[in-house]
């Protein structure tokens, strides 16, 4: 049984000048000296000023690494890992650390593990797949398989930079995730690196202990290469955008569009809060008023298909008060594309800083769920904007702050309340980026006692000492020793 | 670390007719009485003779239990749980015990659990899932969809009988499932009952349990309901067959045809021994000569985009020595598919019973395999036939055989090396019937000692004592003390 208690603080990534690193540990531990023995002097990293790079994430700052080794091999993370284990030090794995919910960031003084130079790919058109390594960037993948008329769909908003072994520890999402599914569900085969150095390949039978592996943000091992399915790239996307005078109107076309047969490619939510954000930074005549605009794209292989599947959420859209805009073309399309892919500048230019929660809620109490949470921001005191991709009900309500004013511990409360709103309407605490350390005390509300339990139980069979990226997702017992001594740094 | 030992044997459901059943328990033991005062008479079977029947699925006979029992709700599934907890009795699951590894047979006396009249089904359009208890046969799903516009495409032979519960145990596929998935892949929620018979309730976020759940036969936990993905089902499906003098020219057509951008809905194989034996049976005029026959389905929702899906397989086959013929409408394409339905009918007539394997192999060794495996049938004596789901390399090579004139031990035997070439070719066991008794001890040939090692972490972590389904999926360092004592029912 877990006790009920208070989220943990954090400290968020303020991106603040370090001015005293917290770290004692001498430049070159016993750790980093032997990895250098192992590995040779280019794969580790022990000066201080390299190590202190490796503390956050995209959201958190934790602790500066001990030793942070770039492997090239999966012999090289075997290798690293049995000496991390040797030295009884724990070990945190980092792909491009875009992550947002601070699976990434050591809580603990670790070796991390960071696998940016493991970046071997392979396309094998006739079965329609691609082998990564673990540190290849999400884009690559579809960038190597379009000459094979293929592509990789999953297209979290970090695809850019992040890597197929972050976007696997974390089950990334994104806007295509409603009709296309998320990262794991295109995993066919694994490779990887389990808690005491042994390398393990797995195919999705018996027990899934690949399935396993995704979504555990390094917690029960280290995915080292991945087998991936490719599907063709559609032929042909139409888009359009409607807006609402309540938000649950949005919900309800949304909702009657997909039970007419309908399932969009793309389907984006913008609150009031958040098209006025855009707006004040784009100047693009986007509808203030509006409680809620939707960015739709259907596709597919059929242009009468494509069209007949947004003439159905238009039909829907005006059937519940919406006004529609059509894209008569690709042009008009990248336009209206352009305000949901400024969000993260337009928010940039309110606050310097944000917390980004990731809440997936059923589409019925949308509405409900966004007044809630409105009211929540409201009575903070701090700007909060909603959006998301309406068509699975993942909503990504945003705190804006500036840390130089503002109470990281505030915030961190306010996204605990979010996250309670979400769980007292039947959902969940994230639909893409992972519990993380973020999350991690909220646990306790969304999962009963003896779920946490059987949770616990999966972990300590898979790492008994508890040695992978401490911390992570499932909230413990005995919490870390010194996670809230450098909440400021 | 695990011994390499030669396989259990194993008694094959040979319908033979029980003549001295080896139980010795009272008609009514403790558990039943217990099980009674708790669930009330009508849920509870204690005698013998109502026993007998829950000792076998369609391919093992096992041990009579020592109590069946037949519960309504999770409520009686978790309160018969913790009543064998207390009586130290195992447990074991069972739907429609259609399974053909043996999932569902008791190798222990033990409680079994049969789900049968566990089926509350309930279908939401707008969210394009269904909610299904474990006893749903899998055809209701798409049969109280289909009004909805909606079905649940995991098609598996036995989907006029088989449960969703039985389906996810093994994670059961189907001749739709190189296009549309396992039935694994449709699952976004479930409930289960865990060793304790506590109740849990889990989405596919942080640990995804429930994905864990799916294909461990009962070995963790029972799942008691799931939520299930719908899809529209497509709109115009098309057909061809195409036969080859060579297995490794259709092997290599469908890979052609795949790497050109078809993607079959059902790409069905038959070899040489497969052809003739459902030739004898029908007389329709099937290619006595060809070496493979090769079915094909494209379907989607546009006509033009299916046939010339259906195109390019023509083409392929053509290329590689095929003689194609397409079904010029849904009659012919009925009359074509007649044969692949056939093959269960026409086996039963050559010989009673066959036990059918499940491999999965590379297609591009798929025609070395079947030549491999041919001989080793040749080689045995047995009659062995050979046909599968060539799309994703799942080879159903089937030993026909006479228990009364045949050893069961030989059929193992040989079982055993045609998943040795399996293995040795790179594939794996099973690709949709499980793992179950049959297949347990070659698992010990189908992974490394450490991934072993850590899916019996797993198997401890959730079942500590190995009271759930005790002697399936996993080979035991201290195997069943009478496994073998009742090869010959």
């Amino acid at each position: 049984m877990f006790s009920r208690k208070r989220p943990e603080k954090l400290a968020l990534n303020t991106n603040a000048p370090v001015t005293k690193p917290r770290s004692t540990d001498a430049p070159h531990s016993p750790l980093a000296s032997e990895l250098t023995r192992l590995l040779g002097p280019q794969k580790v990293l022990s000066g201080l000023g390299e190590r202190l790079n490796y503390r956050y994430d995209a959201i958190l700052v934790g602790e500066t690494p001990l030793c942070v080794v770039l492997p090239e091999s999966t012999q090289d993370v075997a290798l690293a890992v049995k000496a991390a284990k040797a030295a009884g030090v724990p070990i945190v794995g980092r792909g491009a650390a875009s992550g947002l919910s601070g699976g990434a960031a050591p809580l603990k003084e670790s070796l991390v593990i960071s696998f940016t130079r493991m970046t071997r790919l392979e396309i094998f058109p006739e079965r329609r797949e691609a082998r990564a390594q673990a540190g290849v960037v999400t884009l690559a993948v579809s960038e190597a398989a379009r000459p094979h008329g293929l592509v990789y769909p999953p297209d979290p908003a970090s695809f850019r930079t992040s890597t197929i072994g972050g976007n696997l520890g974390e089950n990334a999402g994104g806007p295509m995730c409603f009709k296309y599914g998320v990262s794991g569900d295109y995993v066919r085969a694994m490779q990887f690196v389990d808690v005491d150095g042994e390398v393990h390949e797995l195919r999705r039978d018996a027990y899934d202990l690949a399935g396993l592996m995704i979504g555990s943000e390094g917690t029960l091992g280290f995915i080292t290469e991945a087998t991936l399915r490719l599907t063709p790239p559609p032929r042909f996307t139409r888009t359009l955008m409607s807006h609402f005078p309540e938000v649950g109107q949005a919900a309800e076309a949304v909702s009657q569009a997909i039970a007419a047969g309908a399932v969009p490619a793309k389907l984006e939510f913008m609150d009031k809060a958040c098209t006025n954000a855009v707006e004040d930074y784009l100047h693009i005549g986007l509808p203030r008023e509006a409680e809620a605009v939707l960015l739709v794209d259907t596709d597919g292989e059929d242009l009468a298909t494509v069209e007949e599947e947004l003439a159905l959420v238009e039909s829907a859209c005006l059937a519940h008060g919406g006004t529609v805009r059509r894209a008569a073309d690709d042009t008009e399309s990248a336009a209206l594309w352009r305000a949901r892919r400024s969000i993260s500048p337009a928010l940039g230019r309110i606050r310097p800083q944000r917390m980004n929660e990731d809440i997936v809620v059923p589409r019925s109490v949308l509405a409900e769920v966004v007044r809630e949470i409105r009211a929540l921001g409201e009575a903070s005191g701090f700007h909060l904007v909603q959006f998301g991709h309406i068509g699975d009900g993942n909503l990504h309500p945003n705190i804006l702050f500036d840390p130089r004013r503002e109470s990281a511990e505030q915030v961190h409360e306010l996204a605990y309340q979010v996250a309670l709103v979400a769980l007292r309407h039947g959902g969940v605490l994230s639909g893409e980026h992972g519990i993380g350390a973020m999350k991690r005390s909220f646990m306790r509300d969304a999962l009963d006692s003896v779920t946490l339990e059987a949770l616990w139980n999966v972990k300590r069979a898979l790492d008994s000492q508890e040695r992978l990226n401490p911390g992570k997702v499932l909230p413990g017992d005995a919490d870390l020793p010194h996670q809230d001594t450098h909440a400021h740094p």
